[in-house]
């Protein structure tokens, strides 16, 4: 990588920590430039105008230009790196993994978290108040569909680590701090734990 | 291709119209299978058991094995064609498109115009009625974001059609059946009409 690699994040958020454990992984450098979220600081003109007019994080700065979606971040730093697939089925299986991650699992159980750790229970609307059960249930619907993946291999995609274990590891490995319970998904412990071992391996609080 | 491939969908679904339109851009054949969503015929144990266990479709098998996930689906068919970028970023632009869209489009404007349309309102629980309003407003943000985006350029990434405009479409050009008002969004109309009038395009009903 020439270009110089900036992420514009939120440190505690699953989605930044994405990021950053893959470019570890792969062994590339990030500056960092942190924003409250809980002070609306993506939400400000300047950062809607330089950084991305959705007004969310994490955006990863290649040089004078921007990628937001946590997924496409971590896929343009680990391009042509051993974590992503050069067999075109395999490519594709990880993609789904990726896309799967985004639409079933993070909006229940980052968004569980959040309420309940970041914004609190009694700061909800009465809108997010009637979505937890259903949440609750997608959540958990997620970490078992998970499991029962993880019964007849190691790692998601093929027979090493892949981007598709590196995005869905960040949500997976807080989702106590939502309130799921680990006892029924002892293929995911098992699997968290190869993650936690490989040699590059970086907590969140790095 | 030297694997048949076989769609599983059901065919009013805009992540289904997705796969085929792609495979249509790009010149690959599809087998289709139709399954009745509203008839639970894609969460059968058989279903579950044979092709995907998250119970959900577009499945797109590919000799034996199943790649679900819609835009996973279309990066398979596309791969190696003309419709994915070869540049590294801009094919970190288009995945994130695509992120964007299953995260901050799909969950909107799809999902308005399946309870209005398949489930009926008076037939939607109370949770989903509360989530019309903020479902409604991310949805005109989405298009919001799309005609900005639109602004300079003829289509998302780059300066030619790519799998980013192909999984845009679908929900997009279906968005005043979920009761959206195109008349905010004269570049999202005129990025539609280019759609439409490429060489290969085939319209939903095909």
């Amino acid at each position: 990588m020439t270009e110089r690699m900036i992420l514009h994040e939120y440190a505690a958020s699953g989605n930044c920590y994405k990021v950053r454990l893959t470019a570890a992984c792969v062994g590339e450098h990030l500056e960092r430039r942190e924003y409250d979220i809980m002070k609306g600081e993506t939400r400000t003109i300047e950062f809607m105008w330089d950084v991305n007019p959705n007004g969310r994080i994490p955006v990863l700065q290649v040089g004078h230009r921007f990628i937001p979606e946590s997924n496409a971040a971590c896929y343009f730093i680990a391009d042509g790196s051993n974590v992503i697939p050069n067999d075109r089925f395999e490519h594709a299986d990880m993609l789904r993994l990726m896309f799967w991650e985004q639409y079933s699992h993070e909006p229940n159980i980052a968004t569980l978290r959040f309420w309940k750790d970041w914004v609190g229970h009694d700061n909800l609307t009465e809108a997010q108040k009637h979505q937890i059960p259903g949440k609750r249930e997608a959540g958990d619907a997620a970490l078992k569909l998970m499991n029962k993946h993880l019964e007849a291999r190691d790692w998601f995609v093929g027979t090493a680590m892949t981007l598709a274990d590196l995005c869905l590891f960040p949500y997976t490995h807080v989702a106590g701090e939502a309130g799921f319970d680990f006892i029924h998904y002892p293929r995911v412990v098992d699997w968290m734990e190869r993650v936690k071992g490989q040699p590059h391996y970086i907590p969140m609080s790095a």
